[in-house]
């Protein structure tokens, strides 16, 4: 393939909302609605080259991208350094809070996020190169994941909201079971590893008492023995003595502990205590946080997440400062589907340095946005995808159904609060909960 | 011009060392020689596509090049990040210091800085796109550069040694003139600003007492006034005491005080006592010295240097680690030719922030391997050359001409000690001096 890239000029920037099949998944903000929003971008070009992005789906990060939508027909994608500073200056960094959820709810780093990675797939198939070798060229070929488990209520989301489809095989049955003790953790950890070859396992925790899930994680530890290193993650809601107390009973069997306190203060206060690392997506999770994070050592391993620190360059760039700081690098990730996956997976193959295998929540979900269906994980990696750019091309039918879901569904945003009240109705979120 | 990136392989590496024409500029470590020595890199692709770089000259660094050159044919310009560890493996980091003379003597960054710009020179060659494209795109078309004062003895450098050449007018003879106190530093700063239009004045200091370096800044302002940034750079040779007692006079008219003492602590202990930024070339100068700057604020403004960094994608990550810890970059040079400020043109172009006119020991040489000759300054800025890749094209005549010079001088590293001993027999290098 030859292409020119000189003049090469954005036209159309296509924002579309869509809604994917999302299983009633527990954590300490609530319960997972049984869609889970995304949003996808599409950015046309004069050149007849076309970039995608994923990014997670918010109603007022849709308006803001496509309030700028319109400023950008004219923009060389190759001018990251400018758009970022005009997204950053447009949309501020004020008053833009990450929140106290588990997931990031700035708007800012989402909309530029989803515009660098749209353009570098722009790029990648400009120059008729992978979005890896735009980032420095392949450290690896396939990029490691975990097994992400999760507490879950009986039922597959979606249109069968809590109910099963009786249909299903393997671990599309599987992931249909509930999951509220030890030995419910145990059966979804080995449905999930047998299809997809992990070999590294972490429980999404904060949703029983604490007992609960040491008892968990020390099945998991029966279960599956040394060589399969686990994490635990309660997103913050312990208490620093609870914490203090139960981070002892299963420390012997975690490779790295994510979260268990809020701020980093805490969090650097309790990791001297303990003879793991600790691991964070939420007391440190972006550039801005890094001084403190670095002057307190709040975490060893900052999970990152290029949709929320701002794209793939920007996460390399947080890479260095991790190598250069002492700091390993894994990666986040919420409900998604290919496009945030292949993104992912250049963004593994590129990185210097690659410890601990990554987050994935794709396991749970089904369908697919991207032409040759669901991707592949061989040995719990995915290879990083054939082809220039990203290599995944849009599938518009399937995205299509998908945006007629959201349209459906009626969710704006993600609530895993008003989801759980729909099962306990007294349920608040607290901060700080055990 | 439409080329094809995919099996674009590193076919022939060529190192070419080269002795230009550098005056008797006076430093720290003594004296400049006639000659200053570069390092000249060309990179052949089987696909038609050359890359070019410029690094400091040194024997030693041209040795561990050849050697790693034939271990790079059919290697994937593309492919940094495997480039970089491989290189960083083979010749190690240990016992590679940087040395205590004001410019840098590590050997492994700058082999990886040489290739890692040749590559960067063949990538935007293949895909037609200048560097700066490739760097994140440019936040400004033009780059400005400070005027950069050296005390000096009388002479041109060169075969004319210490003589002049009475023909030259303009800079070229104002730049033969002495310059040992106030009034000489004041006349080539006028000199030289006429010609080039700078407009930020850096001295070079460490050479003389310092009430006599104090008097020279003190005689600039009274010449240029306050809306001339000024600079002075004793290369840290002064005593604390002396920092501290000298400084004091002088702290009204710097615009930033570049290594007035010697290490971070020392920095960072004066710099307490100081209401100016404080900048370094000497005490932070690889990512390994920035936790302890980060800890100790050591300096306000690093002068990155990308022959020291690692290369230009090193240098921007450099950028995002100051602009997250809230220092200033800037940056450092030696004397050199238009590859190395074609590179620092481009790197200055994509900075996402710029507060400070970079440095160039450019004015100073008056040779040119580059097609077309010296490049242009315009009211003290340079254009980001036009082109793909770097923008300039090698001048193998020039080349050759500038080859034979090194053969016949016979110099193989810088040296400044050496060349201070023939003005004065007794000279010896004191790493802190006054």
């Amino acid at each position: 393939m030859l292409y020119q890239t000189s003049n090469l000029k954005i036209e159309e920037i296509i924002v579309t909302p869509i809604a994917i099949t999302d299983p009633p998944l527990l954590n300490a903000a609530g319960l997972h609605a049984p869609y889970a929003l995304r949003t996808v971008l599409e950015i046309k070009t004069n050149r007849g080259i076309n970039g995608v992005s994923e990014i997670p789906g918010n109603a007022e990060v849709n308006e803001a991208l496509a309030q700028v939508a319109e400023q950008l027909v004219g923009w060389d994608p190759f001018q990251l350094g400018a758009l970022k500073k005009m997204i950053f200056d447009t949309f501020g960094k004020e008053e833009d809070p990450r929140g106290d959820a588990p997931w990031d709810q700035r708007k800012v780093v989402h909309i530029y996020s989803a515009l660098e990675v749209a353009c570098l797939d722009i790029i990648g198939k400009a120059v008729d190169r992978p979005v890896v070798d735009l980032l420095g060229g392949r450290m690896r070929d396939r990029v490691p994941f975990a097994a992400y488990l999760f507490y879950k209520y009986e039922g597959a989301g979606g249109k069968l909201e809590f109910n099963k489809d009786p249909q299903a095989t393997g671990w599309d049955a599987a992931r249909q079971e509930a999951a509220v003790d030890p030995e419910g953790v145990v059966a979804q950890a080995r449905a999930m590893c047998k299809e997809f070859g992990f070999q590294s396992i972490k429980l999404k925790g904060g949703a029983f008492p604490p007992q609960e899930e040491v008892d968990a994680m020390l099945a998991l530890y029966e279960a599956f023995g040394a060589k399969v290193p686990l994490r635990h993650d309660p997103n913050a809601i312990w208490k620093m003595e609870t914490a203090a107390h139960f981070g002892k009973k299963m420390e012997h069997v975690l490779e790295y502990w994510e979260d268990p306190v809020r701020g980093q203060k805490n969090m650097a206060d309790l990791r001297k205590h303990f003879d793991i690392p600790f691991a964070t997506n939420m007391c440190t999770t972006s550039f801005d946080d890094l001084p403190a994070s670095i002057a307190l050592h709040s975490e060893d391993i900052i999970l990152s997440d290029h949709h929320f620190w701002g794209g793939l360059t920007a996460s390399m760039q947080l890479a260095m400062i991790c190598q250069t700081f002492g700091r390993d690098l894994s990666m986040h990730s919420n409900s998604h589907l290919g496009i945030s996956l292949a993104a992912m997976v250049h963004l593994g193959a590129a990185l210097p340095d690659f410890t601990y295998a990554l987050d994935t929540h794709y396991p749970w979900q089904s369908e697919e946005i991207i032409k040759g269906g669901r991707m592949k994980f061989e040995d719990g990696a995915v290879s990083v995808p054939e082809g220039p750019g990203l290599g995944v091309a849009l599938d518009h039918d399937a995205l299509a159904k998908l945006h007629q879901n959201y349209l459906e569904c009626r969710l704006t945003k993600r609530d895993d609060l008003v989801e759980m009240r729909k099962v306990q109705p007294d349920w608040t979120f607290q901060a700080t909960r055990w």
